[in-house]
């Protein structure tokens, strides 16, 4: 798949996937702006990026909305802990697209963060943080961010916490907006029916306005635990939500490959992982058990999920780390790797079949600097690994000495 | 604004409204089904509609969906207290819209409930009542519907409860669709740049399959309360959420009008009612204050919102009653009924300028058997309504002795 790249004058980088199956433009702009640079102010990236849209120019919230309504238009922000961003979709006949980029860029560039609309969205938020507080799932994730990181810049909620909200004032948004919604901070990705010549056009449209600015600030990565963790959340529910896990990758790290296939095989295929099958089928120990990399910019998490009985949930821990020590010391077996090979070069297709689908996967590639024929070599690279590289490739990367345990269900 | 109506064989009710401003054609399909409806199964019309696009005839989940992102569509499921209902935003141009009729029709018409999907979609709608019920606004608002409505069909919450969606059998999801979902008890609206002829040859496409059946049974709809009712939900913040307020109106209520003006000068006016004046601005009892009717297709809630400090609760709760009280005896001076009338005026063209708001509007006309000039005669109705009448629709239809106070906070 051809993605082209370039950047603007004001060192935006612009990547473009031409895709003629549908008369729409889909566009992400997204900045090195998602809460690892919230510094001490928790949640103050999720803050500005949620109040994109929320007033802009001489525009209302509520204009804004009916501006996007009326061409057809889909306007949605977006962030987490790496990311703070934005999404449009829109038709491509000049009688609707003009209209669409013309608010957007207003939208994007001059926004004026109005006080009544961030009470409003300040609440949203404090409401979203309260709910995950009471979700078993995202309760454990949020805990399990914060005992695997500690101090660094990963290991709060991107939303925050209540106090966090209620304290951000609209100057810190602005200055937070100012140092980060810049030019040389921002990614740019345009994938629909249009040619090169009018994507250049409109990358500048859309995304000329910044200033060049900088980029955003290098963060000191976090260290591996020096031993294992344990921490156990009481919550009155008939199952324990379990996360175990460790400080893992960068997208950038040499075993890529070998983890991502590793891991299938491990516990990330679908009803046919190892953790699957020993803990859910074979003991019936789990209702639902997986494992997964989240490779961010700096290094992400490695992290092993299941839902368990509360009388089975220590037994099932223990299980899953003895799978995982015997997975590092003996690698897989041919046949699993040619299994999870077969199933990820099936599925590969598929992943990039709509221009929603390409959108996701081409601002990955943009954010996190992966090459641009990274598409094009995926299957000869999934295909070239082998059980000796799995096995070398968790054994540098994983140590089932250092691991975190999360347990959020009744405490024994 | 024109409105096209005709009945297809099998009796599905068509509504049609042209509109040329964007190449796209908007489509909502409404049964009477919802939990009114459930029986004795709470839930059962909720998880029924839910599985609509979740398998049909030979298609999957995932394949359903795909097949309308190939095309640029947009499908969506909805349920309340009356409606079940779906829809679908797609492109006119037949390259695309006949593949994402074809695969609405398809999804609609010739569902498979499939065992796995089911699973999953009960899990969501478990969260979903879970997160309700730790959600003040929704915990109170479930409070109030049922301290309200006692053993009315309308008392308890459609997403069901745990044990009833835990219960629920795919056996039982069939019957309700063969039964409800059948043309005699369908409403299909459309709205876009289509002619029509060609509305209404998609009509049939879409819903011509289904079989003719029978509509929704009449319901006993509920009695008034016998007198006054209070209930206290503790819960943990530093605000109570207060509702108030008894069994309404429905949208054939002689008095509408008079009832909805009057309502916009008592509270539904945002930062210029009654209420908001006397509680909020003057007293500062409360962080905010409304009421509203909610004419259901047999009678629904006349309701009265705060959120109040704590300390002053009570003090916020006996002013509104006495407000309320005052403004039944006396309705509103002048000068607040031209205000009101202004208000409604001023904002009603802004409701029905994009296709999305024409949609949702029609839908209504069309399942609350409105006539069809409602719209055109929206205006002259508002203009129409004294003092007077306001005094009189308030006194015939509100009982200040029979309230239901729902208060959720700390008890004491």
């Amino acid at each position: 798949m051809p993605i082209q790249h370039w950047d603007l004058n004001n060192k935006t980088h612009v990547f473009f996937v031409r895709r003629t199956e549908l008369p729409m433009l889909d566009v992400e702009l997204v900045f090195d702006a998602g809460s690892a640079q919230d510094g001490h102010e928790n949640g103050l990236s999720f803050v500005t990026n949620a109040m994109i849209g929320e007033g802009a120019k001489n525009i209302s919230s509520d204009q804004i909305a009916k501006n996007f309504e009326n061409v057809g238009a889909q306007f949605f922000v977006f962030a987490n802990r790496d990311m703070a961003g934005m999404t449009l979709r829109t038709l491509i006949d000049p009688k609707y697209l003009n209209a669409a980029l013309e608010n957007f860029s207003t939208v994007i560039s001059m926004p004026t963060f109005p006080e009544r609309e961030l009470d409003r969205v300040k609440q949203q938020i404090i409401a979203a943080i309260k709910s995950q507080a009471q979700n078993p799932k995202t309760l454990a994730a949020n805990q399990f961010y914060q005992s695997l990181y500690q101090d660094n810049f990963y290991a709060h909620n991107p939303l925050g916490n209540n106090a966090s909200i209620v304290s951000l004032k609209q100057a810190q948004l602005i200055d937070f907006y100012k140092r980060y919604y810049v030019g040389a901070n921002a990614n740019l990705v345009l994938v629909g029916d249009i040619t090169e010549t009018q994507a250049k056009k409109i990358a500048k449209e859309i995304a000329g306005n910044f200033p060049s600015g900088n980029d955003a600030p290098q963060l000191s990565p976090a260290d591996d635990l020096k031993k294992s963790l344990s921490v156990t959340v009481n919550y009155p529910a008939s199952q324990s939500t379990v996360l175990i896990g460790q400080v893992g990758i960068t997208r950038n790290n040499p075993d890529y490959f070998s983890l991502m296939v590793g891991n299938a095989i491990f516990g990330g295929l679908p009803m046919s992982s190892i953790l699957y099958s020993e803990v859910r089928e074979k003991r019936g120990f789990a209702y639902a058990v997986d494992s997964g990399f989240d490779p961010l910019k700096y290094r992400g998490p490695f992290m092993i999920e299941l839902q368990t009985k509360l009388s089975t949930a220590s037994e099932a821990n223990a299980l899953v780390t003895q799978l995982l020590k015997h997975f590092i010391e003996n690698g897989p077996t041919e046949a699993q790797l040619e299994g999870a090979k077969k199933n990820l070069l099936g599925s590969f297709p598929l992943s990039l079949s709509s221009n929603d689908s390409i959108l996701k996967a081409v601002t990955n590639i943009a954010f996190y600097h992966r090459p641009l024929n990274y598409f094009d070599t995926y299957q000869a690279n999934v295909s070239a690994v082998t059980q000796d590289e799995v096995k070398k490739a968790f054994q540098k990367n994983i140590d089932v000495n250092k691991l975190v345990t999360v347990v959020v269900g009744q405490a024994h």
